[in-house]
């Protein structure tokens, strides 16, 4: 425990290690954002994964440009996470990696659009695994979906909104911005690099959509057989005649399987409100799979960000560990909470009458209830009161409608239904 | 191969077979609505499994209310698929298969909901799996998310539309239809059953929540650890009033982590626009999992219908043929199509004077595209003309397109947008 706890806040030496000491050592090519995201959320989740799956993964390398060496950290460690982005020198490390019969992890979306197959035949040859979840929608789960859920699945059609920085300026745009600020505001929060081009053009979802196709199809897809169109040219004016048509504005990539073979593309393209991609907003990313077996599958989530991305790569590291889904053990008994918080709304059919709203405001505010917003619609004589009420113990709101259930001016008994705010988005 | 296509439209005899025949034995216990639909899925897919797996998944038997004998069928399975319902014989049948050292898929999730303890403690003992995807979400993989994409991150909170009957009702009363008449639209639809009480009463959800909290939480979680409420007592006028709040209403399933342990939960529920959930309707499911490192991933799909769980089952018969997540093998070449349909937006300023919208009209025409909907606006002088126009060859349209953009009451050069329509929803 003394070697573990001294051995956390760094790397460990492998030369203290001997094999078959339960730990999992994962040697780490690239230290930036994600990289860097990555090593803290290892240390962080060491111990609940060591307890979950019997071994402890511990990181037994670390390549910079400045720091460590390539040969050394691949005879001691069991996989290599790929976190450096670009073609030259990750395509070697990794082909060198494979040949060697280790496991690799990998984010790099240019490399595995654009030297994927020989990857992927390298990795079948050595019988070693080659996972790329984080390379394609951040922590959205699509990679594994199509390889295992989906694997029976005959899939007729993807769509996808698979870069967050196009999606959150086009949802600026839609709220008035012009381009130029929307892309400002993208950079100010973080979204988008001070070089946006790879984004804004198109292609960064391209690589994405090829490895999409790929894996949906099983037919190799290079970046070069994606066409590609960014939102650089889009005008203002076009998202909001959209509007009149009920039509939002999204950079969507499509893989499609057609009579004659397969078509993959991106494009500004304009959905209708019912399509499951028309309410994916901000930094999102999200995926439809459609198949005529299942008709449709959509998933979502947060599309980039070094902790989203570095948990990604996590799951990876995880399923390389071990057998998957195992029969999950009993972690922990914990105890069924009764009493928990939840928004209100709240109709009461009342006497029109002065003074009820505020005595029904009083009682409220005995309990600790608190109002966000009231609608008073006058009936004659009744008057119909409808309420939300902010977050508050379910059993201190339940005794203020039974107080206010006995108040003499109420018509019928008073109707609550629970509330959830978007929390999130 | 002439014995393969004997065997293909029944049941494989087992007594023609020997082990190592590359043969995977899938003995089914059940032939309702799913049942069938896997049997017919099981033929389908057959061959596209064998090639891409190197092993042919084979029914070997059948249990039943009138037929087969289950010593038989496990003696000469690999692995049992159990989509018989109810609580007994299901779950001794389980019992005896796991502690026989078989694998096991279920969609049964009174059973898991109920005994799942007593099963996974069987699986684990015996290092056996036991899988269940098609028993909470329809075809929405979110067991499979929470098993092993999740598996390293810390959950805080789940929230699920999680049973399609009561969204399918809830949609309809938003359209301003009363519950009875709903209720009455589902069984025609085929969403209801004749006894729709375990879909209406929450119960159906409560079962599917206990599932996903166990997951998602590592601790045991019993059908009667959920509260849960259904959705027959909901006023036609509360869906209404919701509205001038801009709320729509689900029947939610929260599955929580606080301070004092885990609440478990089933309500009506109301949703403000920006949640994942709130775009979630008619017979679909939705599940959003909210955890601190990954803020949240949202996954939704078909809820029910026999050959969408048949296709949740199938994926999870094959993830135990094989090691899963192997490097997937490329199948077949595809030709990249060049030339594709597609729906287009376009935005024309020009001369606002007669005879324009025709003479657009006609060029549009003579390409064969075909108007959807058109808004036209003068602008002093000029007019602004923009239409959405129905799939065609992208060919096709470009060439109108330019032939648009010669005419001499054009202001600026015209513009288009691929516009997709909701397909399914």
């Amino acid at each position: 425990m003394s070697a573990r706890a001294q051995s956390a806040p760094g790397v460990a030496r492998a030369s203290a290690r001997g094999p078959g000491s339960g730990d999992f050592r994962v040697g780490l090519l690239g230290h930036g954002t994600v990289g860097s995201a990555f090593v803290v959320l290892l240390q962080q989740r060491a111990d609940e994964i060591e307890r979950f799956n019997g071994r402890r993964p511990v990181l037994s390398g670390l390549l910079t440009r400045t720091q460590g060496d390539f040969e050394q950290i691949l005879a001691g460690s069991d996989l290599l996470v790929e976190l450096m982005g670009g073609i030259e020198p990750a395509r070697e490390y990794l082909l060198t990696a494979l040949r060697a019969g280790k496991d690799v992890v990998s984010a790099n979306k240019q490399l595995l659009s654009q030297h994927g197959e020989e990857l992927f035949e390298t990795a079948r040859e050595r019988g070693v695994r080659l996972r790329f979840e984080a390379a394609v929608a951040g922590v959205v789960p699509v990679v594994r979906v199509l390889e295992e859920s989906l694997s029976a699945t005959p899939i007729d059609r993807i769509h996808g909104i698979v870069n967050g920085t196009t999606n959150f300026i086009l949802t600026e745009m839609t709220k008035g911005a012009s381009y130029a600020e929307a892309l400002a505001e993208a950079q100010r929060s973080g979204y988008a690099e001070a070089d946006p081009s790879d984004d804004v053009s198109g292609r960064d979802a391209a690589a994405k959509m090829a490895i999409l196709a790929r894996l949906a199809f099983g037919a190799p897809v290079h970046l070069d057989d994606v066409r590609y169109e960014g939102i650089e040219h889009l005008h203002g004016d076009d998202l909001q005649y959209a509007k009149e048509f009920r039509l939002g504005l999204k950079l969507v990539g499509t893989a499609e399987r057609l009579a004659g073979g397969l078509s993959v593309r991106v494009h500004p393209t304009l959905l209708y409100p019912g399509h499951p991609l028309s309410s994916v907003s901000g930094p999102f990313n999200a995926v439809t799979v459609e198949s005529r077996t299942i008709t449709e599958i959509t998933m979502s989530g947060p599309g980039a960000g070094g902790p989203q991305t570095a948990s990604a790569v996590l799951g990876d590291v995880i399923s390389a560990m071990i057998p998957p889904a195992q029969t999950p053990p009993t972690r922990e008994r914990l105890t069924i909470v009764e009493d928990v918080e939840s928004a209100f709304y709240l109709h009461m059919e009342v006497a029109d009458r002065p003074g009820v709203l505020a005595q029904v405001a009083q009682v409220l505010g005995l309990q600790g209830v608190s109002i966000k917003s009231v609608v008073q619609k006058g009936l004659g004589e009744n008057a119909r009161l409808v309420m939300v009420a902010h977050p508050i113990l379910e059993s201190r709101f339940f005794a203020a409608l039974e107080m206010i259930a006995g108040l003499d001016f109420m018509r019928s008994r008073p109707r609550a239904i629970r509330v959830i705010e978007a929390e999130y988005v």
